[in-house]
């Protein structure tokens, strides 16, 4: 991380101890803040040990453009004012001047320590090791009197945000500029009340220019073969770190199925040259062809296969709690935080915590969720199944038409079922999306970690199905095994052109000739401007659709790559450049986002061990169905019911030997458990020891 | 729990306050020991608070004949010593004089409370609530200062077993009396050492005639239809408790069973003679009388049997955490504590907790596992189906004699292959029980209960393939519906009444025929004779025997209880019996067992859960075999080929289902998680402050 990038970031902001002023009246404090450039002109910081030279801006908050100065000036002293008198104890500095839509937002030292305790982040302590982060005990940790050093700009930017989101009115309260219809009351979101309001229109963490070119270079500029995971963890946080180690570790280990499948290519091609040289001119050879690779080849690649896919999530699993050691998450303090923004309920004594905040009965969610969300995922699954059916019925019909009529408009109409599918899809998908964000909205999770978890598995399970309802269909009900595979090869090299174009040629051509244009950024420029350029940067989407990439991808490989053996070597090249696509993506293309520190990918891994399990049973299925099989059947060779149970049996054994192949390997390496051992021991006996000191005090 | 039962616990032992004397010579301390009676006599307390007006005992120790007096001086010295000087810090008594041959053990208060700390026990609080117990905090603990209430009696005799057992030398030393060969090295523990010295033949805590005649009364003397569990709990420890809750909970949870198994068995008795009358003396009735119920029944019966597993065993999780919190053992300490006695390796210094003590590395002992225990493990199961092959090989054999000779001899040779098929079953077994406790004895767990569990699994593993080995065999490759049902109902029975006798009756008879006239025991005797009498009951058996029996009673009835539908009335039947038999037996025909404190039932739990899900393929599979199915294939109503399909999917769908509902169903009761996140946010919360005053101090 560069140091020296202070010049730009500000001036030296000359408060000295002093004690908040936020009983004065709020015209009398902005006096002093409607400097014209971004260097003094900061909030004061209430305690003397956060008192820097300089000043960080990390976070700009945009605000609508009808915004009154007085409403611009209370909100400045909320954001401005320490958190024991109601505000966020951060840093504002008003961009131009008084009246203008932007506010720019950095953090004291002590905001950042207390609220890195609150997080439960793990620091590297005196002694080396990484500890649950304690703010009494502050100057053990290595670092921590240089926060630049001590948290990453992720971290930082994280910490402003969750100051802002967690602002609650301490009393009634009418906010100065506003209607009467947005007055606070006691315990009110003051954040989620602006913004409803449409006082805050965005707000987005900024770009440190620097760290992004050294990153950039680092990252995808060159041939290097490794990704800096740090660096990303450090610049973007966690979240973005673990999906990019994800896609890199899951990338190197497509390579044995990759050898394997090449192998089996060729092998095959081998063995069918020779059958036909021995066989010449037989009429076999026209079936052969078409059954691609050999039975040995099959059986080889799907229990390969199925083995494989346990393997690699469960070495996953130790990755990426060595990961989260390193990151410092391992000892999240979520559920112990305060309840995310949109979490409402009556306000209560928390039992866990004795916290005074508002509480939601579990049974409620829960009944919620089993009358509510359940039922309408249900239906919507239900509906892409009724467009399936729809379509083979349209398709049907109008092959019947054509072979009937054979005019230029049956040919034409050959055409309508699929369209009218995609189309149909589309609106569906789409229509789904918002539904999943509002039953997600309505189950009112208390943490933020579970409300995107049960958002992301309403709408994985969704995609899923819309994504495999086709495969499946072709594979149990069609048993059609050479239409699977022309399905699969089609799906593959198509999705994953389509998805590398619209991820990011399009963004790129958007970006290049459309935005940069009117972005046209001078070094002379003032920092707000170039603060302001970054906001007409796209949001970032988030990063599922990336992961429901990569789990499509794996479903292709586990679930029926024994059709197909050349699936892992498509993937591989495809996930190659797809490294590369997406950190260009999130370093140039959109605006950086907020990400919240987190252990793991969360409800993604539990997606792709389900997917381990399926594959087993569909794997059986197809080997099944497999043309060589099916001659022995019909040759007499076998009885077709005890092929099928030995298929069973087969199946029973794999999943049986990857549950314990699962339950074998340990989830996290010895020392990293180790290490969790004794911070979970230093924890219980600190409780006997505090039990103590609480009551000599 | 009655506190007036002092007048027998011994009379006031007069010490005041005074430094502990274990530097003076053994032989003076002893003249203070030697009086006759229980009473005075006890070694000195070194502590004021420890003091009491009478002193309970505990635990005897049963000596060799032939030690030494010095030898036994030196014993009573070490016991009675401080902890850090050490000793055991337990209070010690000779018995009669100083030459007998037993010692009385007793703890003092401070011993017990840091005992209570270090096993991670929870206790009431100032507030109510369960916190785990912290020495430093003892005042505000509800009760602690009288011990008898403070801590139930298994616990404290717990606890002096803990103390004896850890007791390590200081320093190499020769013991007094005995060989050199018995010299003590440092760190060596002094308790093994004189067990395979034959100084300690025996140890086991003393039952409390009172609270057990109290606690008879309340369990299975009367008509009650619950058990006294906290009671149990009290008197046994938790591990009996948990058996003995676990089977209470079990017992009402087969009603529903019973009452299905019930009613199908009289609709089907019903449709029967409807058919019969119907199609009266038709050749069908033959076969109908040996198919048992019908399919509806069949179906009915098996998928409820299926869901009814799961169900149960998730609300007895619930229900066992419940208990565990009521019975303090929510957050025991066990991998923070002392490793268990018999485990050795490198000393070194716990990375965990930082203490001196021995070290044996994981990948060691899992290499141990993968390449030892596991192949011997294999090998005993192989041979177990070997002896099963061999006995259907010598009964064909045989068979074909008779028939070829049909002499006296050849008659009596039939029952030769049954004969030698029971020995050699118990051969094998006897010989695998040695074997396993040597294989888990060399796999040298830390943990006393990672030892136990993993005996009990090796145990587990070997028990259920011998008795459910036949029954699979009949049901998958002979394929032989009524011959299962037959054999089914014959062990439900014999097996029932077998246990009931071997278990209950005999050691009766023998208790009361046998070993009752030499232990003629009246009001007059000194306490020293009632206590050694105690030691002539033979030595509790453990609860495996116990556990195994239900378990192989749930296999039953979720395995096979389809074709046999009063399965589950006639377990309610035994179960109702075996709760008062198994509540008498550990009462009067045992000795009184350690049981240490336990948090569930441990590798129990998995087992039945195994079995739950085990049970799907079963009753899918015989399902399939139902003479109806066969019917309609032979019918041709159905292709075979498509039955089978259809029940593959039937099996998979339940198994979806199950798994389900085990992840829906929450593993602890909502109240009790909020207890759980309190302890953890607590000890959280200490962790921050107990740095801050580390750092002071």
């Amino acid at each position: 991380m560069s140091k020296a990038d202070g010049d730009e970031g500000g001036g030296g902001s000359s408060e000295t101890a002093q004690q908040p002023e936020e009983k004065t009246p709020a015209e009398g404090l902005l006096s002093k803040l409607s400097a014209a450039t971004i260097g003094p002109g900061w909030t004061k910081v209430s305690c003397p040990c956060c008192v820097s030279e300089r000043v960080e801006p990390l976070v700009l908050v945009k605000l609508g453009e009808k915004v009154r100065p007085e409403t611009k000036r209370w909100l400045i002293k909320v954001i401005g004012a320490p958190q024991k008198d109601g505000g966020a104890g951060l840093l504002a500095h008003p961009g131009e001047d008084a009246s203008g839509d932007i506010i720019v937002v950095s953090v004291p030292r002590c905001t950042l320590l207390k609220a890195t305790e609150e997080l439960g982040l793990c620091k590297t302590y005196r002694s080396g090791d990484m500890e649950a982060f304690s703010y009494h005990d502050r100057d053990n940790f290595k670092d921590s009197d240089n926060m630049e050093v001590f948290l990453t700009l992720a971290e930082r930017q994280y910490i402003v945000k969750y100051e802002l989101d967690g602002l609650r009115a301490q009393r009634d309260l009418r906010i100065p500029g506003l209607s009467d219809s947005y007055t606070l009351h006691h315990r009110d979101n003051i954040w989620q009340k602006l913004v409803s309001a449409g006082v805050i229109v965005d707000s987005f963490p900024l770009h440190n220019p620097d760290q992004l070119k050294d990153l950039s270079e680092a990252w995808y500029s060159g041939n290097q073969l490794a990704q800096p995971l740090d660096a990303v963890n450090g610049y973007f946080g966690s979240s973005v770190a673990f999906y990019f180690s994800f896609l890199d570790f899951y990338t190197w280990s497509l390579l044995p199925p990759a050898i394997l499948g090449l192998a089996i290519t060729y092998f095959s091609g081998e063995v069918q040259k020779e059958m036909e040289e021995s066989v010449s001119a037989s009429p076999v050879t026209d079936v052969e062809e078409d059954s691609g690779p050999t039975v040995g080849g099959h059986m080889i690649q799907a229990v390969f296969s199925m083995l494989w896919s346990t393997v690699v999530m469960e070495m996953w699993k130790r990755r990426s709690s060595t990961l989260s050691y390193r990151w410092g998450t391992l000892h999240l303090a979520e559920r112990f935080a305060e309840p995310r923004p949109g979490f409402h309920g009556d306000v209560g004594v928390n039992p866990v915590t004795g916290r005074m905040e508002p509480l939601f009965p579990e049974w409620q969610r829960d009944l919620r969720m089993a009358l509510v969300s359940v039922p309408v995922v249900g239906l919507f699954l239900g509906l892409v199944l009724l467009g399936m059916l729809g379509f083979y019925w349209g398709e049907a019909q109008v092959q019947q038409l054509h072979t009937d009529w054979d005019s230029l408009l049956s040919q034409t109409l050959i055409y309508m079922p699929s369209v009218l599918h995609i189309l149909y899809t589309n609106v569906l998908s789409t229509l789904y999306r918002t539904v999943a964000q509002s039953l997600t909205e309505y189950e009112n999770h208390r943490e933020q970690s579970a409300f995107e978890n049960h958002l992301t598995a309403k709408i994985l399970v969704f995609t899923f199905f819309n994504y495999f309802a086709v495969l499946f269909h072709i594979a149990f009900f069609k048993q059609d095994v050479p239409l699977l595979r022309k399905r699969l090869a089609s799906l593959l090299i198509v999705t994953q052109l389509i998805n590398q174009v619209t991820e990011v040629v399009i963004p790129f051509l958007v970006d290049r000739f459309i935005s940069a244009p009117r972005r046209t950024e001078s070094e002379d420029d003032p920092p707000e401007d170039k603060f302001r350029n970054q906001g007409t940067l796209p949001v970032f989407p988030g990063l599922f659709a990336e992961y429901i990439e990569l789990l499509v991808q794996f479903g292709y490989l586990s679930l029926f790559s024994c059709v197909y053996p050349l699936t892992a070597v498509l993937l591989l090249i495809n996930n190659l450049t797809e490294i590369r696509s997406d950190a260009y993506k999130i370093c140039k293309l959109f605006r950086k986002p907020f990400c919240p520190p987190v252990a793991n990918m969360g409800v993604w891994q539990i997606a792709f061990e389900v997917l381990s399990f399926v594959s087993v049973v569909s794997n059986c299925w197809l080997l099944l169905l497999s043309p060589w099989l099916q001659e022995l059947c019909k040759g007499g060779g076998m009885n077709s019911t005890n092929v099928l149970l030995l298929a069973v049996l087969v199946e029973h054994v794999l999943i049986l030997v990857k549950m314990v192949m699962a339950v074998l390997i340990p989830d996290e390496p010895d020392w990293i458990r180790k290490k969790r051992e004794h911070i979970e021991y230093t924890s219980m006996q600190a409780l006997r020891e505090q039990k103590l000191h609480s009551e000599e005090s």
